[in-house]
């Protein structure tokens, strides 16, 4: 077990505390089938159905959401029997990982899970796909985020700005200053969650979320976060949990509006969804990642003329990008949505896409001097 | 321009005197030539060639390096016109950065040169490759970094240790103790050259490298970097840029051995012979790039055994991986070095591949507390 030189007891305390609320889910799933069984019943999980039947889109509150449809899943069925073995599995390999205190990569849980089915040439698991899908069912059965599975995936997305966070992920309580980490930055990690990353001087105003580490580092160059109070996030593309949580954190925790600046393009605009309702796949955990506050501060189709650019700056809409745009046009979310759905005629009528590089034509600075301040003092953003 | 407050007068003088260097260069090239032409010659520029064909195998430093072929570049030369333009072009906007005291993306540098020729339909550049291209060609006509052209490129790799640096890329000497980044770890920037990223407080006796920063994370929690007084780091797979030279300068500068823990598959001995010889497509840069006494510390093939691993673990090699673990125990770093003829034969002869991650059958810390520690001790590599 790692040394826990150094941590407050409060952190521990904490982490104690969510360890032992999940230990406990874990057992009762346990017990469930063992009380069946006992009663000479056919033992099984009732599993909530992540598939877009299931999904409801609520308007109320402005996100994607899991319904109540669940299916059961039975030992004494054939086509059921391995699921429901891989999810004992499993969720005896969380019960392993919280008893040492550890935390596992996804394709670490895969490896971990994976032998021969005694007497057989049987494998647990075929492949890392089937084993993360039994993950996802088992964070929904147990009503558990991943991340208090101690699960993880790949981490990426870094952040800088005014902002001092306490980071407890690494066995000590770490105090990392965000004003000081120079062109790096903090890289951040895959587990966010209140007791293993704390807030704890948080005096910027907002956050800037960028779509790309290079741009990120524009911003970054040129002290964009010290000069606007914000703190400067970016994902590396479509951002992992880890980064949306910490998004949603920033948010809920410290009233902190959400910018995003992302390409001018199907693709951004996907970005943006995801971040602001969620994602189909990920729809049980919506309550937890998505940002309904999000705004969306560009590239937008407008800026074509409105920034005076070149025609070298465009990139034409191939077939796939109208077919997604159409797409992302009748997501509900976007369907009422008046704004929304004249940026993507913006967009479709433009006949091309243009990425946040492309102010680049103007000047170097040009995004961090002129644009996103222009926006911010107008409140010209799309929400 | 960025606000430069805190950074020390040192690092401003270093930043300074490079970038004189470097411009002097930039002039030199424009210079000559304006001299060609007022002789009443043909304007030419002398590009080395960045081709196998000019590629050295130097078996006493044991890097890869440029031979000194080189061709010229002619304007008054239908096909070379395009070319000579664009070369003088981003010599251009490199000047324009180094006066402005900011660095650009390769992306960036795509578009900052982009334009449509006055009077014709022809566009500067008609993607980045073209872009990054010209950018190679001018970091080995002026033999200057593409760092020390003030262009950086999309950053990967994490970093936690028991170092201190100072990083002055965003205009502030930000001290950074890498004992206390928590599990995000900092994150290594693009530009990692002396001036802007210098070593403060070195205790670390050697760095473990890693390919995945999964597996990064593991040796993070167990705090391996600690208890066994070294640096961590990863570089997202292929390691980019920085972090070859960040390992470069760490060996360099403070002899830190650098062991690299790769899967055992062709793509993993492809990554450690880059970390050690360099490449083919950078030999121009082996020599800050590269670490010859770059250490291979696992996954060996004979660890299927001696690891006792179960049939579980095997990755069965297709047809390509056999076509590249051929094409890599033919290259010459590896063709008369005994030690690889029998780890490739051995991959070859079990048929399989192996993860990092496969040891995680064995114990989920096996990797951080039995293997790297026992191939440390037992001083057993490949070298």
């Amino acid at each position: 077990m790692a040394k826990k030189t150094g941590s407050t007891d409060g952190a521990r305390r904490r982490i104690k505390e969510r360890d032992d609320r999940t230990g406990k889910k874990i057992l009762e799933l346990a017990q469930g089938v063992v009380k069946k069984s006992y009663a000479g019943k056919d033992p099984v999980i009732d599993i909530p159905t992540r598939a877009k039947s299931n999904t409801i889109w609520n308007k109320k509150i402005g996100i994607l959401q899991m319904g109540d449809a669940f299916a059961q899943r039975e030992l004494f069925n054939l086509n059921q029997a391995r699921q429901f073995m891989q999810t004992l599995l499993h969720s005896n390999s969380v019960r392993e990982l919280i008893d040492a205190d550890k935390t596992l990569s996804l394709r670490g849980m895969f490896y971990k899970g994976l032998h021969t089915v005694a007497g057989t040439k049987e494998k647990t698991f075929s492949d890392q796909t089937e084993s993360d899908g039994i993950l996802e069912d088992l964070e929904v059965a147990l009503g558990s985020l991943r991340e208090e599975l101690h699960i993880f995936a790949k981490k990426a997305g870094t952040m800088v700005g005014n902002i001092t966070i306490v980071d407890n992920g690494a066995g000590t309580a770490d105090e990392i200053d965000c004003r000081r980490m120079g062109s790096g930055g903090y890289a951040i990690p895959s587990i966010v969650e209140p007791d293993t990353i704390q807030f704890k001087k948080v005096d910027a105003k907002f956050v800037l979320h960028v779509e790309k580490n290079t741009v990120w580092s524009r911003f970054n160059e040129d002290r964009f976060w010290e000069k606007h109070n914000c703190i400067l996030t970016e994902g590396g593309g479509q951002p992992p949990r880890g980064v949306r949580r910490l998004l949603k954190r920033l948010n809920e925790e410290h009233g902190l509006p959400i910018y995003c600046l992302l390409d001018c393009d199907p693709w951004g605009h996907y970005i943006y969804s995801v971040i602001k309702q969620g994602s189909i796949s990920l729809a049980f955990e919506s309550e937890r990642l998505a940002v309904p506050e999000a705004k969306f501060i560009g590239i937008r189709s407008k800026d074509y003329k409105a920034c005076e650019l070149s025609d070298d700056v465009k990139i034409t809409l191939n077939d796939n990008d109208t077919k997604r745009a159409n797409e992302i046009a009748a997501y509900p979310w976007f369907e009422n949505h008046k704004g929304w759905q004249r940026e993507i005629e913006g967009l479709l009528s433009n006949g091309f896409k243009m990425e946040v590089e492309s102010l680049i034509t103007k000047d170097i600075s040009y995004v961090t001097e002129e644009y996103v301040p222009q926006r911010l003092k107008a409140k010209d953003w799309l929400d």
